[in-house]
């Protein structure tokens, strides 16, 4: 299975570097083609990687991060300067510069943040030294961050082996995009599913249902899209069949990404996670929050403090349609891009660094997060 | 208030005899429009209504009866023949070519026959008289729904009554559209808020939040339409943002419709349906089924016993689109159109025969329903 699952990475991995000596470029799938067109694209200039991350043909918080500093490396190896200050200067224009393309994406800040402390710590290197050297740090952000979902997934992956019956299909459900296609390789969400093959778990071992995620349909666009082409069984549903689907008795597991966790456990994700978390607390269905410690924010007493983005109407209204499917005048504007699930609706979180049960606050720092 | 809804329902009802010497027809407002282009159209032949049957420019159980009954009676009026027996003869081919338009439409057969029975309680008479009493029994049948929405319109305005605040919008949330479009006037889970502006409340005495409604958005399409023509401030949001919105507090009331009743609660209704109760159930919000007596089968024992129709995965996965929104090779045949919510998660049952509470065999057969 390895062989056939690297040439699924190999085509849908987000972002990739591609070095050639004078051509170096950002190696990125665009995701506003998905799931119609399979399209990679190089992007050589600070413009056009500007205008990947802002047309969200890269997008998902991890993706964006290592998109951000492979981008800033490329752009900087082709700054001429001999010295530090003048090539610092212009380094520090490209760096705000890709700043601006999405300002509420707290990955990018933070990855071309650190990729600015590295350029400082080596300040006495020569520039050429300095160029090098943000490759490489660049190549630390992308392996961290392969390296915490893997250890989600591995995690995910023994809950998956507890459920599992021979010869059967496990249905797990997933809400939204955590995958692949977000993050630098495994997801957070899918995970464990890719774990699974990469332990020698065939495709037709799990069945995992997408909801499909309204608005903006990142289940069925994007989730559906890179678990069926890794050749798990795949299927996509409304978000208003989840009751039912639970209730089936077809799925046995669920597993969710985050946006941001509060200390006390309470989980902010894509709108429709906390609606789902509420069924699957009804029908007794094991509900799982997938979390690399750095979304956790210890410093956020709960769920309460988290603020609700609300969102373009038109997403609801118009987007995506042939045709108006909402009258014009019709109010839209409830459109809110995430909700919290509260924390005793949800049977664990996953970070990578151990499985996390209630109550949170003290498991969390058991494991030594937010310090 | 009362000229300004008569001129809405004037405009928005979905079915209308038109009474003329030779060009009697049946006049309908083609749903299929909806909500970009509000269109009435005039059927006059059987193969006409057929396809307006067919092709859902009319719909909703009730609405169809009642062009059923209406479109037989403007056939029948133009069959010529002196005697009983070439008459019915025709009659009978009307009959049996126009239940051919839906056949999974209960409510069609049922006015169908009801049609059928009327002629043959009168073959006594001229074939002429016949052919009135037939537009008399349409009309009967129109009315008679008429009031059955009117009495549960009035049971739920009296629940609207208990929860208005001075000076503030009533928060009612609906799902799907059990609406005027669907019935012959009031609609049912609609009833209660145009019974609200037929005792003198203003549109802005009351929020209703519309779910849209996937995979086929009726919410969307039909009942924001309606209501937002009616004067009602009116929003519309995505399925998966109920729990959001219940949490919010802004809710204070459902009311959903129903297909089919079960003798012990259970309540088949539009997919999405059973989610809604359970998330209402989480967060307190009363939830009400507005079921006319003709929906509750008293030989059903139990949701268990009702069928859940499965309908075309296209209609996830690229029906509305510009473009695919799923990949070609993603499964989506999990498409129910139904689900099937648990007595326990439903606060009352409104009949127009009257208000019911768990247990619900009991308080069905008080009011005699099933007798």
């Amino acid at each position: 299975m390895a062989s056939k699952l690297d040439d699924f990475f190999e085509k849908v991995i987000t972002v990739k570097l591609s070095r050639d000596r004078d051509r170096d470029s950002l190696d990125i799938i665009d995701q506003t083609l998905l799931p119609g067109t399979i399209k990679r694209i190089n992007l050589h200039t600070k413009e056009e990687i500007w205008e990947a991350i802002k047309k969200l043909r890269v997008r998902g918080a991890p993706a964006i991060g290592c998109s951000a500093a492979y981008g800033i490396a490329v752009c900087a190896n082709r700054i001429e300067a001999d010295d530090f200050d003048s090539f610092y200067r212009t380094f520090k224009e490209i760096k705000d510069y890709l700043a601006s393309s999405r300002p509420t994406a707290v990955n990018l800040f933070w990855a071309l943040s650190r990729m600015d402390d590295t350029v400082q710590a080596h300040k006495d290197q020569p520039v050429e030294k300095i160029k090098e050297i943000l490759f490489e740090e660049a190549q630390l952000i992308r392996d961290e961050d392969v390296q915490i979902s893997r250890n989600i997934g591995e995690i995910g992956f023994d809950l998956l082996k507890e459920l599992k019956e021979e010869g059967q299909e496990l249905g797990i459900m997933t809400h939204c995009n955590a995958g692949t296609l977000a993050t630098a390789k495994y997801g957070t969400a899918t995970a464990p599913m890719y774990l699974a093959l990469e332990h020698g778990w065939a495709g037709a071992d799990m069945h995992v249902y997408c909801d499909e995620t309204r608005p903006l349909l990142q289940g069925a666009r994007l989730t559906s899209f890179e678990l069926s082409n890794a050749g798990i069984t795949t299927s996509v549903q409304c978000d208003n069949m989840a009751a039912l689907l639970l209730k089936s008795g077809r799925v046995k597991i669920i597993f969710v990404g985050c946006d941001r966790v509060a200390r006390n456990g309470d989980a902010a994700n894509k709108i429709g996670t906390s609606g789902l978390a509420i069924i699957a607390k009804h029908y007794g269905i094991p509900f799982y929050v997938c979390a690399p410690s750095s979304t956790i924010d210890m410093d956020c007493p709960t769920g309460e403090q988290i603020p609700i983005e609300m969102r373009d109407p038109e997403e609801i209204k118009t987007m995506w349609y042939k045709e108006p499917m909402a009258p014009e005048a019709v109010d839209a504007s409830f459109n809110p891009a995430f909700d919290v699930t509260d924390r005793e609706l949800i049977t664990g979180i996953i970070t990578e660094k151990g499985l996390c049960h209630a109550p949170y606050d003290r498991a969390f720092e058991a494991l030594g997060i937010g310090k």
